[in-house]
Order: structure tokens, then sequence, then C-alpha cells
């Protein structure tokens, strides 16, 4: 089938492509590079079933052009800002680049009949749960960082969407996603600080901010063996069972760098900053269920992406 | 204290900032007059407490020049679409006049400190509940309208608004609220119906759509009551027991009107159009506990009203 991969030149859209490429559908790219790069579809420049449109999705009237002429099968939406620490102190982030991508891919599959959707919603809608194990129906969502609450509002919004258009539309919860051509977290950081200066490393809190790394692999796996859903809205956690605390991740990197006995400083506190919630947990039951399961740890996943970023 | 009403010309907004004005506050109202209109706030033309701005709460640099001048202690936010069937074709009415509207008025207050927020929420963010009644922790939250959508994403807006800026907050989840001023909504249309044609009345769906009408008086005094609140987001839903059908609201305006014998004849289904919840009710243990409760049954609500508009 033809689909339209919204945020496609970004680090887990561009390994969906892949995927779907690798499975013989065509693929429509649209992303404006705000946080994806061309570097992460280089590789596609000359496969004759991939499309790219450089184009802002909160910009209606050429996304509709594209719609129009492309006449796609499926949504898969993964435009968003990624950099919940960076919209901590500029909220209109969140609210264009992904509440508003949302409504915009929305209304066109509303005007253009597009019928099918794959939304990449988050852990952080449902806020801090203080590390108890928060399932699909866990209440109440409040959201606690402005990233969580605009993918919160897009799921509403793909509610009412959905019902008003008899959608199909298959939503994950991600946790912190890993793999390469991640640009930006902990992991990035962390080899960054010590690429600059190998003496010592500072780390955000206390460390003891533990929380699930799922490799991207594992995650694409998922959307690709569970797209085909019926009418309505399915939605599932999707994650890892295993949580890798933050100096844990110091000391994988430190290992895979090959530099020993480097002093760790902590900055003390609970989160790295205000809105980040420090432990988390999923109730992965539902998608256990449905036949899908990781296949790196969280510790496999943090250990074989510091071997990507280094 | 001075605060702000964010569409304080409307139906509910205008009952509220008359409320406040008798309890001695000092009330800046802003509003663009789009179902808001001039007739709801003529009587406040001469009192000394009381201003006016025509401005579009979406117009992110006039609304911060406001609260820049005027430095208020409290926002009341109503702005907000309110014709749920207008914005089923047209979705981009709630995107804008509902979620932006929060969205804009939030931003305001975290950059000039503004730290107590009113916000009128709607028992359309539950969705379809097939009649079962509905406590604020009712599990999940989905809704079928994209009214509902754009104030569940606001709910999810003032969630993190609230926890980065540490706001204390009033949601009330608002069921069908009538009384003076009403400009739309079945009761209306039934009497504007007879007026123009008092031989028969074409009643949408099956008459048996059954919801719970709440006079704005009792609305209003619930949020006068409750709207000093302690650090964070205290919820509730805020309604009266009973309900009132569609067919029984066509009977009170029937025998308001002195009208007798009048043929009522039925479309069909079971909602009034799609997108509309047939069938609603409130668990209301939790304001009940908070010692409100409404003084009008929903049917004397509805033959309140009625006596109003004819």
């Amino acid at each position: 089938m033809k689909v339209l991969v919204a945020g496609g030149a970004g680090f887990i859209g561009s390994h969906l492509m892949d995927a779907l490429l690798q499975e013989g559908h065509e693929v429509v790219c649209v992303d404006n590079f705000f946080i994806g790069t061309k570097q992460n579809i280089a590789h596609l420049a000359n496969e004759p079933r991939f499309t790219f449109y450089e184009q802002d999705i909160c910009e209606p009237d050429t996304l509709d052009d594209i719609f129009a002429r492309e006449k796609v099968e499926y949504v898969f939406h993964l435009a968003a800002n990624s950099d919940i620490q960076a919209s901590a102190s500029d909220p209109s982030i969140e609210y264009r680049n992904t509440y508003t991508t949302t409504f915009r891919l929305l209304e066109c599959m509303r005007r253009h009949q597009v019928k099918k959707l794959f939304f990449a919603s988050t852990s952080a809608v449902y806020g801090e749960k203080m590390g108890s194990e928060v399932a699909e129906d866990t209440t109440p969502l409040e959201p606690i960082s402005y990233y969580g609450a605009a993918k919160l509002g897009s799921e509403a919004l793909i509610s009412a969407f959905s019902y008003m258009n008899d959608l199909s539309v298959l939503i994950f919860r991600f946790p912190n996603v890993i793999g390469p051509r991640l640009t930006h977290g902990v992991i990035f950081d962390f080899v960054k600080r010590l690429k600059d200066d190998p003496s010592h490393l500072r780390i955000l809190g206390d460390g003891m901010q533990s929380k699930p790394y799922m490799h991207v692999h594992d995650l694409v796996n998922g959307i690709m063996q569970c797209k085909d859903v019926p009418q309505g809205v399915t939605l599932y956690n999707i994650g890892v069972e295993t949580q890798t605390s933050v100096t844990r991740i110091a000391e994988i990197v430190c290992e895979k760098m090959g530099l020993s006995g480097i002093p760790f400083s902590y900055t003390g506190g609970r989160g790295g900053w205000k809105g980040d919630v420090p432990v988390f947990a999923y109730d992965l039951r539902k998608i256990h269920q449905a036949g899908w399961s990781a296949a790196y740890t969280s510790d496999e996943a943090v250990a074989h992406t510091v071997e990507q970023v280094i």
C-alpha cells in the first residue's frame, strides 16, 4: 500500500520507513527537518518507492496539496517535538509541533477520506505515578510536561475524529526509545560530556531516576506487527519490563568508551528537570497478549545505543 | 480581588460576572462577540468595577497587553465554541476557539504569574458511556465530538501548566446548562420552530435522548462557592441528578406556549446528530460532599428557561 510518514526524517520515523519499504510499501515522507535530518534519509535517495516532501505539517494548504496528489491509504504520524526539556521553557513548541501537527493531519485525513492512522503517543500522558505500573486504563491521566499534555490532547482529537469519520487507529504510548540515529537525551549527553572532558561526569538529579529504555528496532517491529487494526481506536502501552537507572547508563557509557574510575557528581533532587518523570513502569500485559514482546532488555538497548553513538 | 473573565459576554460568562460583581470583585471581561453578545453585558455599561475588552483570545500579543495592564489575580476561562452541532462539520472551530483559547490564556498566566484559574470543561470529555453514571475518575475518556476533544485537550494543558507553574485550578465538567440569555440548543430550537409554525413539531432522533439540564444560576452558585481551591487541579462533575428527555422538553415548551395537541414527528435514530451523546448521567457524590447541590431539578430548569425564551 501507499503510506505517508509524518516526521519520517526523525529518529524513529526513519527506522519505520526502512521497515515499510522493506515490506514492499510505497512511502511518502513529510518532514520539515525541525528535528529530523537529511542524513537520516540520505540512504533512500535512489529508492523508487520513496518520495520526500520538505513540508511543515502545520501549514494546512500545502499539506492538503500533498494529500490530494499522493492519495495515501495509511498515515503514520510521528511528527512532534521530541525534546521535553527544550519545551519546558517554551510550551508553544508543543502547541505547534506536537498538537497542531496532529490536528492538521486529521483534518487532511477527514477531507481526503484516509481511514488508517498510526499515532506515536507517550508514557508522559500518565504524569507522575510514583513508580506504580501503569496500564492503558490507568486513571487519572495528569501529564506534568507540556509534551505529555500535547500528546494527550492529540489522543483526544483522534478519539473524536475516529468516531466521526470511521477511522481505524493504532496508538502506541512509547517509553524512552533509543538506538541508531538518536540525537538527544541522556545517553547522547553523557557521551558528549565525556568526549569534551573525560575527567569526570556531572549527572542531573540523584542518578536514581529509573526508566525502561526500548530499542527502536523493537518498537518498529511492534508497529509493523500491529498496524492492521479494526475500526475504532486500539491503544497499547509498548515497552520493556526492565529498567535502567541514570547511574547505570553512566556506567555503561564509561565502559563502552573504555574509561574507568571516572568520578560521578550529582546535582541532587529526584528529577532531572521540572516536568521530568523520575521513575516509571508499564503494565505491558495487553501488548504481550497481542503477541508482541521486546527482544532487547533495557540495559541491552542502552548498551547497543552507546556503541552506535560513541 | 481583580479577576478576568474570558468569554464573559457569553451566556454563562455573563451570569458569572454578575455574581462576581455582586460579591464585590473587580471584573475584566474579554470577549470577541463570536458567540457572546453586547446585549448580555449592556446592563454593566455604567458599573465602575467592570472593564470590557473586545478581543480575540487567540491573538497572543494583544492578549498579553491586557494581562500586563490589568494585573488580575484570577482567570475564569469560559471562552469556547459552545455549539457542538456547528463544529461537527468544521472541527477547526474547536481547534481555534476551544483549544487555542485555553493555550493562549495559560501562556499569559505563566508569563504574568497569575496563579488562579477556573476552567469550564464538559461532560463531553467522557464520550458515549451508554447511560452509566460517570464519576470524575471514570475511564477511558473517549470524546466523540470535536468539542469534547478540544476540552479534554484543554484539561491536559491545564494539568501540565498547573504542575510547571504552581497554579490553583478549579475545573467543573458542565452538563447541558440552560437559563436566561441562552442562544441555542434544543429549547431554543423548539420555541423558534413552534413560533414559525405551531401546527406540528419535528424532533431530531427518537425523542428518548435524555440528559440532565442544569440551571445557570445553580452552576454560577457552584463556581462562586468552590472557587477558592488549594494548589493543584481540583476537578468536579457538576449537575443535577434528574434528567429530562427531548420529548418531555417538547411537552414543557408546548405547555408554556399555551399550545395543546401539537403532533410531534421524529426523525428517528438514537442521537440528534453524529457526535451527540444521547443518554448521559453523572455521579455527583464528589461535589455533593464538597457541600454544593443544585436548587432546581432538570425539569424545573427546563420550565424556567422556556418561560424566559418564549
